[in-house]
Parts: structure tokens; C-alpha cells; sequence
């Protein structure tokens, strides 16, 4: 379908659930890089650290004891972005100057008792433990706050700024700006076409087969048609889900499965533990439980920041902030080029 | 006028010229940094590089020899991400693959013929020059296109490649997202309240004093209410300018005067040739030459990636991506507590 135009030369796509347009140019991948080279992500973890506060039984900065846990640990984080008591701070009447309340909760939730694994190198019952601490925390928080972010910043290059295997959860009075920009979008959709946006465009996708990087019954991940960073993914159920608690056991161990896969194949790509920021969008919770939420579809979103190999990123910066997202080689190469992007096995 | 309470809890700020919000935690600065250290930006580059394709009298990659300069020196990007003559892609019917041509010209502007210095180590003449040149291309490359956009990635840690002082300007046949959403918030509120935005919010910065960097009769730099950067400025004439090449001689040697003080204060906050992103906002050129732009006031942006020092960074990541931004500190902690940052002479 696609031609040669669109594979060669550059050209805008628009991105439908955030309503912008990103600039792709086929042909940026060639030009010489003599610019900033990042450490490669550490291999060499130990699997239990005495010094590393989430490696189980150890003190964290306030002083608190992990438990010896042996599966999933979620905690509150000790330096929170969000608390639940913080006052209103009294908006100026200024259109210029306005401000809200925040509140909150963050939390941090360890994947697993060892340092020296990752989601891909997980057993798959112990992903599906993930999956259910997610679920179960969405629901906990959901009954209060109308958004629970889950996220993962994986690797120093996002970020983070502890190996272990965890993730973050962060709990807002607020809708934020992205999953409300993102609402808007599947709202309008929904009521013009009157199917969920991210459901038929999962069906599309399954049919053309040029952007899939792995797929089964219950679930699709694609390097989307809109995608801004090169390597980008969105992984989407095949049934109309609303929130990641409403997930059957069947669809956790199939998402556990391709989860597996999907971080398989980002591993192979460079040959390194593949670093990123990934995270959940599902229908909002807290009062918006009561709303008919039918244009939602979950899914997530997969952020992975190397461009050419293990140590040189793609860099966000100039033109990108400042006027319009830009990337250096189609979706369509990514799929095409990348061979060992195919290698479903670790190597 | 600032409670304590927004300047020691977590609270939102409304961005009017993105129609947005940010996270602000007054509190996050505290924690523990045991994450990813950046390289400090170089310190010693030599004056001439036979080597380095920006030097005078140098060859490029295209084979192409640069003049000998002495001043600023334009040339045409030899890895363009817009060129002039891109044909159409043909967009699909289907509203989840929309496509659409991109066509333009992308220049890099040398600053000065040595490798050695900085705009804020330029001579104001020198600064002066590059203001002009500035002027001319939006003058010139306005004519057909709706978007010129001029920036500078400054620092390896901006993704800059080359060491040597420079800038691009990237025009486009299409307005990008980010000057679309401006356009778009300040006719809005020019509608409403019958002044321009950025004219009405230099007025009231300047009576409040809380997050000036530098002034002077003609321009103003304030860290915005709304800052999502930690140490982010926003660079404003006090009179109503629509486009940068609008500037009279006396306003391009105060813009000169102010940027070279707004750049020390910068070098002088880590005591480093401070990396940042920055570029300028003016009202649309091309086919928008011929409508009222009143709504418009031109500015300049300034994006540094520090957070704590010359080699931590804030890492706009996980929640950032997924949700929204969020700070670390207040804007008025920004000014409040950083005293080098009043320092006006390179130490
Ligand atoms: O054009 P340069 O300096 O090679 O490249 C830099 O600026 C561009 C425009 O912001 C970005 O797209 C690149 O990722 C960045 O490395
Ligand atoms: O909470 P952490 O892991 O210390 O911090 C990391 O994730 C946060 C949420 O995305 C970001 O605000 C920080 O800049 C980043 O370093």
C-alpha cells in the first residue's frame, strides 16, 4: 500500500490520538554522527545488593525496612511528586497566572526480589504477577483519583536511577494534560465514526501487517503509522478493554507472553538490555467510574530513546521543542531494516 | 504576592500559550541523585579545527568549500530534514493514515569564524550581526513560507554535534504543532481580553518583580510562571513586535546587550558553557503575511537541560511523557535561591 514516496522522502503523518503531526524524513539515518555518545546500559547487575534500598530486607532513606519479599513489593515512594494533603494553593484571578491543587499518591513497585532481571528475562508466572499488582492498584487507587499512571523508566538513559526492576505509580486529583488530550481524542472519534479509535485501528493494522512487531489472539504491538521515537511501540488488546483491571486471566498471561516477546526483540535490536519509558493509558477512574467511557481503549505506549545503536540516541531537542517532532527514518524502515528485531529469542 | 503555600507544596500552573498544565513540587530537589552523570560540556576547543566542517576555508561533507569568512556565514544543511522539491505522498482515506507533503529548506548559520567563543563571549557588534542575519532570513525565506523557525542546540548534551557557534533555521510549507497550538492560545486570548498575551504578561512581570532574570528598557527575560524546564527562560520585547525582522536598530542592539547578560548568568549558574535548546516565536510568515497577526508578540524561548549541576540533568521521562511535565523546584526557588545566577560578568 505504501508507496515509494511515502517510504523515501519526507512527508507528515498525524498522530489521531494526540491530534499533532510529526515530520518524518526517510533519509536523516545516513548523515555522519560525530555528536554525543551515551555510557552503554550496565550488563553486569548483582542480583542482590546490601547498598541498593529495593533489593528485599534492606533500609530505604526514611529508614524503613523492605520485607523479604519474593514476588511483586509496591511502597510509597519517599520522595513524592504527589501527596494527598498538599493545600490549594488559591488561584489569582489572572488569566495569566492561575494555579490548582495537586494531590496525590506515588508509588514504587519492584517487579521482582532480584536486581540482575528484567520483564523479558522474567519467568512468565512472574510477569503475570506484574500484571495483576497493576490491575489491582488501578482498581485501589481508581476508587479515589481520577488518574493512575503506571510507568516504567528503564535504563540510566531515561532516568533511572536504580537497576532493580520496578516501575512507578502515580495516583492525581487531576486528569493530566496528555491522557486528557488523549480523551478528547478518542471521544471525537468515537462519536463520529462510533467505533473506539485505537479498536479499529488495531483491526487495520492486523490486516496490513507493515507496521507489526509481534502479535497474537488477544494482543497486537505495532510501531505506530504516527510514531516520534524510532523505535516506538503501542501495544493494544484485540477486544474493546476500557482499563487494565478489566484484563480476563486469559488476557494478562497472553499480555505477559507478548510483553516477553515485545522486550525480546527491543533486546536483540542494539544487543544491550534495551532502555525506555513505557507506561499505561485506560479509561479514567474516580469519578469518571460513573461516565460512559466507551471511546477508551487500553493500551500502552512504549518510549525507547536510541537511534543508531546501544550508545547514540535520538535527541528531542531544537526543532522538535520548539516547533515539531521529527524522525529520521519511517516506520516502515524500522520494521524492514531491523532485521534482528525479528529474533524472538534473547541473544 | 506567592503564598507559602505555593512555594513549598505541590501545585499545578496553567501554560496560556499551550493550553496546559505542569506538575510543580517545590520539594523534589531534596532527594538522593544516584542516576545517570552527564559529561561536563567541553571547556577547550581550539580556535580553528582543520578538521571541523564550520571553520572558514574549510571542506564539508558534500565536498563543498566554506569561504573564509569573518562574520556569520549561511549555508544550506548538507542532511536536510525538509527539502524544497518533496513530492506529495497522497494521502489514504482513512483518518487513522493521514499523510501529508512536507516541503522546505533547512540552513545552518555560523556565528563568528572561531570555535572558541559563545554568544555570550561575542562582541555585542558580533551579537548584532548574527540579529541581522536573523532578520534577513525570516525576511527572506517568509516570503514563501509559512514557518521559519531558527534555533540553536547548544552542548553535546542538546544533541549539538559540533562545537563551533551556530544555529539552524529549519522553513516549512506547513505551520508546525507547536506554533499552531501558540497561534492558536494567543488569538484566543486576544479575543477575549483585546491586548496581546505576551505584551500584557511582560507588563506584569515587570511590576512583580518575583521572576525577572534581566531587563532593560526594551526586553525582559523572565523564568515563566509556567517554566517546565528547571532554569527555563522566556526572552521579551516591552513593546508590541510581530516578527523578529520588525526589530529597529535600537531594539536589536538591546536584544544583543540582554542575551549576552542572560548567557552569563547562564555560564555562571554551574560555572559551564551552559547547554540549552532555545528558539524564536514569531507571528506566521507566508500566505499569514497578508491577515492580522495583532494577536502575536514575538519571543524567544530558552530550554536548558540542567537540574543540579554542571553534570545532572532533569530527565523528562516516565511521567513527563506519559502524563505531565513536572518540576522539581519553584520558578521563584530558581530565582530566589541561585544567587550565582545574579552574577552578570562571566566568573
Ligand atoms: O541537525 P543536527 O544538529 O545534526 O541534529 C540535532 O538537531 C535536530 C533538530 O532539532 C534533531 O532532529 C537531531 O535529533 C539533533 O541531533
Ligand atoms: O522518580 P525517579 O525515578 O527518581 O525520577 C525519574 O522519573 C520521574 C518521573 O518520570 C522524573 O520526574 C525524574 O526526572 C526522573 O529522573
Amino acid at each position: 500500500h505504501l508507496s515509494c514516496v511515502t517510504l523515501e522522502h519526507q512527508h507528515l503523518r498525524y498522530n489521531p490520538l494526540r491530534d499533532s503531526w510529526v515530520l518524518v524524513s526517510a533519509h536523516r539515518m545516513k548523515r555522519p554522527w560525530a555528536g554525543q555518545v551515551e555510557r552503554p546500559p550496565e550488563e553486569h547487575i548483582p542480583r542482590y545488593d546490601p547498598n541498593n534500598p529495593l533489593c528485599p530486607g534492606n533500609k530505604r532513606a526514611n529508614g524503613k525496612g523492605n520485607p523479604d519479599y519474593d514476588s511483586t513489593f509496591v511502597f510509597e515512594n519517599d520522595f513524592p511528586a504527589l501527596q494527598p494533603d498538599a493545600p490549594d494553593p488559591g488561584s489569582d484571578q489572572d488569566p495569566l497566572f492561575q494555579s490548582k491543587a495537586a494531590r496525590g499518591v506515588c508509588k514504587v513497585m519492584c517487579f521482582h526480589p532480584w536486581s540482575d532481571v528484567t520483564l523479558p528475562l522474567m519467568k512468565k508466572e512472574e510477569v503475570v504477577n506484574v500484571i495483576d499488582k497493576w490491575a489491582e492498584l488501578v482498581e485501589e487507587l481508581g476508587t479515589i483519583y481520577p488518574w493512575v499512571q503506571i510507568f516504567e523508566n528503564k535504563g540510566a538513559m531515561m532516568g533511572c536511577s536504580n537497576p532493580h526492576p520496578h516501575c512507578q505509580v502515580w495516583a492525581s486529583n487531576f486528569l493530566p494534560n496528555e491522557p486528557a488530550l488523549s480523551d478528547r481524542c478518542q471521544r471525537a472519534y468515537y462519536e463520529k465514526h462510533g467505533e473506539p479509535m485505537l479498536l479499529q485501528y488495531a483491526k487495520r493494522e492486523a490486516e496490513k501487517k507493515e507496521r507489526v512487531v509481534v502479535e497474537s489472539s488477544d494482543w497486537l504491538a505495532v510501531v505506530p503509522y504516527w510514531a516520534t521515537w524510532p523505535y516506538q511501540t503501542l501495544l493494544l488488546p484485540r477486544r474493546h478493554v476500557l482499563r487494565i483491571s478489566d484484563l480476563t486471566t486469559e488476557e494478562r498471561e497472553g499480555l505477559a507472553a507478548i510483553m516477553k516477546r515485545l522486550l525480546t526483540k527491543y533486546d536483540n535490536l542494539f544487543e544491550v538490555s534495551f532502555p525506555y519509558s513505557m507506561g499505561w493509558h485506560g479509561a479514567p477512574t474516580g469519578p469518571y467510574l460513573k461516565e460512559d467511557n466507551s471511546h477508551w481503549q487500553l493500551h500502552a505506549h512504549y518510549y525507547p530513546p536510541l537511534l543508531r545503536s546501544a550508545t547514540v540516541k535520538k535527541f528531542m531537542v531544537g526543532y522538535e521543542m520548539l516547533a515539531q517532532e521529527q524522525r529520521d527514518l519511517t516506520p516502515e524502515q524500522v520494521i524492514h531494516l531491523c532485521t534482528c528485531f525479528h529474533t524472538e529469542q534473547r541473544t
